[in-house]
């Protein structure tokens, strides 16, 4: 067999890449869990028909097909899930009798596109989703909570101590007074503020002037309303101060107002909890979109690779899912960990510092004696100390090598029999070597797990360029 | 929506239920790293013609599809992996440059088969893979090395004081003592030795007399022959004393002595590590099947659950890959932790005691005093006690209920303002209510997660039949 090439749009990481992978999914999982988010997964599949309900996703579906598939249709009548969200309306629909609402879950797995890929989009990804539902009511003080656990698990990520990952910017608004403001201003509700709010999304890619043209020709307002519109986009604060540059454009709507006061509540919830890593603004030109949120919206930034767009989105939507007996309104938020790790790791060598997750590899003097490496190894695993015993014995110098290539700090060196010397454990990085016992010897607690190496990662895309 | 139905061969669990699931890839995770392997994950794609290599698997793969897909084969040329050893085997030829050899890694993930979905066989799964792969040479103690960490896994996954779950019957045996033996018969090497291996893997499922009827009619031996042929494949031992039994056939060969030596070797090797949950036994009749294993073969049985067939399987391979400047033998087993859980979980209602990772609910004394319960629930996580805040400011009863139809074990009522009465937690098991500190206080270390139940795993399908 020849060597294989990569496949385009399906990353993979090596070993030292995804003990990187593994620990920010870790941290998600603790803080999720700290929150009392129950873990969930749901199938890779759904029926073709749930997944081509969204009619704009449904170039991205990958279908199913046996190889002996037989149907008609050339494909067994399920795909690829393309998100976490219909796949979690399903299952909450189908168990609903067995949940306790509200239901609060997190769900960390792969999803599947068939678009072209590009930078940090790919067509096989692990998102992380954190979602509260209700039956038929679920108060406002949820979209705090997602907020703020989604804001304590980027902080967790962030810390030098842990992962050190870049800071986020997490832009928070709310469609309520989005709309209500345009009601205010007289845009008719439906399509006409659907196709303002998508024209206004282009203030990513367009001068405002562009956009300014687009909405007179396009969606149909006078000069003077698509001045105010603008106006509106423009806002951004990290406190409620949004509240009063709002006020100022002398628009007035009772959803406007009830818009208004939710987002202002949402970040004086967040105020205790931002620091200069993980910041929270409102921001009022954040609208999501043509996705079907209702309330608060949510989009995140990568500090030093705002290339990359949104990394983390959700928001608030009345009926994530509903049945003949119940409507389920839910608040979420969705964290993109492959656009923010498949970027990170290629651009700034982000790794951990060893490719195996053993402390010490314990050396064998001879063939004969390895049943001894293999006692002091059991030893030390039975207290937690992850190691492993040297494939061949070689000399010493060599075996200290075979430790050293891997990235593991300590090598241990048995006790021969006979010999007047006791077990002794070498630090291969400062070369000390000291007498131990593998009944009670461990390393310090920050060598027991390979670390993840931060130096490099404020090399951001805008210092490569 | 119409509430929608499950899929057969997908099976989906529910929140208590997956933290059972979680709980054995934690305890699979953790033994695997104890002993150095290092966790890998392959995208769940690998192309068309790498999937059918294997002839005899092709029916069951699921070939991807985009819905506007125009190649003329109607597939995009990649469907999902059938197992994860075809895309292991091509991630180490792909990476072999940046890997070190031996190379250790451990695999959990999903697998696809469009097979028809029965007992213990699904269309979706997870596998947990553990392989060491060489390059060009991989020395025999590294069979035992893969069958001690498995050995260590399963033991800590029936363990009491973990999951409990039923025990578990390793059977091991070597391709080089059954062709050795074959040889010393005079079976030809190659197409013979194979079918007679093919008829043997039937004692399965028939008699020894119509097993010995085949061998003849259509293995081509004659009837002495495969009396000694079926002899070899009844010899069962739990020690080494299996060599005497083959000797006592007096059959020999080069081949089958090197059998012999390694299979008592491993044995011997496993000989500490056994209990009355985990054995090790020298089986005769495992051969499996046309799986390309070249010495050490595994199989296992889970106690109470005989039907579900090989839980846990592997061997050795020569060759796992090669490309033209290397060949990679390895050594590696493949435990179903789906074919081991969800029949376990569907026949002995095996489950967490909670529905959520929270270990105390919050109380919420009105809705004005929210934030002073979420100030309480920040300060318990600050120290690692998982918890959630109720969801609405109901009478404390109701409340109290809220937590126990999830199964949190404590309802912390803060203090009220101007009240004389501090804060307290209240254990709902039991009854006893004390005054606590938000800062300090901690519930026993028994408390701080979920609990699987382990009361019922006795119910096997022997005792439900």
């Amino acid at each position: 067999m020849a060597r294989p090439t990569p496949l385009s749009g399906f990353p993979e990481l090596l070993p030292e890449q995804r003990i990187v992978e593994q620990q920010v999914i870790d941290t998600l999982r603790e803080t999720f869990e700290l929150h009392g988010f129950a873990g969930i997964e749901t199938r890779a599949v759904e029926p073709v028909d749930q997944l081509l309900r969204k009619g704009d996703t449904s170039k991205e579906v990958y279908l199913l097909r046996r190889l002996h598939e037989e149907s008609a249709e050339g494909h067994s009548g399920i795909g690829l899930h393309f998100d976490l969200t219909v796949p979690f309306a399903r299952y909450v629909l189908e168990n609903a009798g067995k949940l306790e609402f509200p239901f609060r879950r997190y769900q960390v797995q792969k999803v599947w596109r068939g678009e072209r890929p590009q930078d940090g989009r790919y067509r096989e990804f692990t998102q992380a989703d954190i979602d509260v539902v209700g039956r038929d009511v679920l108060p406002f003080h949820h979209d705090v909570e997602v907020t703020r656990v989604m804001v304590d698990a980027l902080s967790r990520l962030t810390d030098p101590a842990r992962l050190g990952l870049p800071g986020f910017r997490l832009q928070v608004n709310n469609r309520k007074l989005i709309q209500g403001f345009y009601a205010g201003l007289g845009v008719a509700e439906g399509d006409a503020t659907d196709e303002v709010m998508r024209l206004v999304d282009k203030l990513d890619k367009l001068p405002t002037s562009k956009v300014h043209e687009l909405l007179t020709a396009e969606g149909g307002l006078d000069a003077a309303t698509a001045d105010r519109v603008l106006a509106l986009a423009t806002i951004r604060a990290t406190d409620d101060s949004f509240v009063a540059a709002v006020r100022d454009l002398g628009v007035s709507h009772e959803l406007l107002d009830e818009g208004l006061e939710e987002l202002a509540a949402l970040v004086r919830a967040c105020a205790d909890l931002v620091t200069d890593r993980v910041r929270v603004e409102a921001d009022l030109s954040i609208a999501r979109g043509l996705d079907y949120y209702t309330g608060t919206v949510f989009e995140t930034r990568l500090d030093g690779y705002e290339s990359l767009g949104s990394i983390c989105s959700g928001g608030r939507y009345d009926a994530l899912a509903s049945d003949g007996r119940a409507t389920y309104p839910g608040v979420g938020i969705s964290l993109g960990v492959s656009r923010v790790l498949v970027p990170l790791l290629a651009r700034t060598g982000l790794a951990a510092d060893r490719k195996v997750p053993s402390a010490v590899v314990v050396a064998v003097t001879d063939e004969d004696s390895r049943a001894a490496s293999d006692a002091v190894a059991h030893a030390l695993r039975s207290r937690g100390v992850p190691c492993e015993v040297a494939a061949s014995a070689q000399k010493f110098g060599k075996q200290i090598r075979y430790a050293e290539r891997r990235g593991v700090p300590y090598v241990w060196f048995p006790a021969s029999p006979g010999s007047e010397h006791g077990h002794q454990v070498k630090d291969i990085r400062t070369g000390e070597q000291v007498e131990a016992d593998p009944a009670t010897w461990s390393p310090p607690a920050g060598d027991l797990r390979p670390r993840v190496s931060t130096g490099s990662t404020n090399n951001s895309e805008e210092k490569q360029q």
